[in-house]
């Protein structure tokens, strides 16, 4: 009992599972990526690692564009495929209906619940096997069905989540408690 | 119906919640963190991304070194209090108990089933309002008592999310699928 080393590693997870769009010689292309986070509310950005052999980091930096779109449960299949394939040697640019927003090269996919397209503001290339691309959102997208009251309503959403260890998907489960609440009165 | 414009904003959740610690002036501090992200698994790279007016961060840039801890949903109320009150106004080195490793300044959560201390490698400043500082993983620490097989059971470690739209904290749902296999026979 007590904890105990089990070797340098990372161990952040669950993640959510995004896909991560760019125009690659003129072709949309997507690629699924657990390693991405907000870094900042206002004005709001965004960062994901790529790994440098990516297929769609040429695309990000000749447009200096790119989308983030949070897929539901329901497009899990289509999101591995994502990830298991690359466009180097498959074209994804149909497997998804997509649209384009105010950026005009960063395509988006019209069945994810929420999109955003980011204007590239920094790359990051400090690492041997990774590369973080820096964006801020310039727009963000939904379709009206998922939204209550205005916002984004997370069980509509229904996103889902990366485990790294098991390799597996999970989804998200109920709700326990309010943020900048639940510790009000913790002493 | 269909995709709309709802201004630019960061809809990346729900993020799972960490707490990063840091000696501040000698003393062990933790801060509840949504915006972190692992971005490369060999060797274990991390970021987290924190508001600079953060007490934590003069602990971090003091000694090189931090730690990320993830909690599971047992300790919601004890995390949520480390993000609500700073380390400017209490003193939350009381708040758990702690214990160190190799790198010997990076104070770590005992409850806490995952414990990563990390080295700083890079400080990212290019945003206004935060700072996101990049590590590398020195060693990972767990109890005994998450783990099956050898690896971390994400069942038993529990872990919660953070959805920053509604304010609430979300567990986890069920395993829906295989990763790098539920996309194999997607056509």
């Amino acid at each position: 009992m007590g904890q105990i080393a089990i070797g340098a590693d990372n161990f952040l997870y669950p993640m959510p599972m995004v896909l991560v769009g760019a125009n690659v010689g003129g072709k949309p292309n997507f690629l699924a990526v657990a390693f991405f986070s907000a870094i900042q509310m206002k004005p709001p950005v965004l960062a994901v690692s790529l790994e440098k052999v990516r297929y769609t980091n040429d695309g990000i930096k000749e447009n200096k564009t790119f989308s983030v779109n949070i897929p539901s449960a329901e497009l899990m299949e289509a999101t591995d495929y994502c990830g298991i394939k690359s466009g180097n040697s498959v074209d994804k640019s149909g497997v998804f209906e997509i649209f384009y927003g105010k950026l005009e090269t960063a395509p988006m996919i019209k069945t994810c619940p929420i999109c955003m397209e980011c204007r590239l503001i920094e790359v990051v290339d400090v690492l041997t096997d990774n590369i973080v691309f820096v964006g801020e959102v310039a727009e963000t997208y939904m379709d009206d069905q998922y939204l209550t009251g205005g916002i984004p309503d997370l069980i509509k959403t229904n996103p889902f989540l990366f485990s790294v260890r098991d390799k597996k998907y999970v989804g998200i489960g109920r709700i326990i408690g309010g943020a900048w609440e639940a510790g009000k009165n913790y002493k």
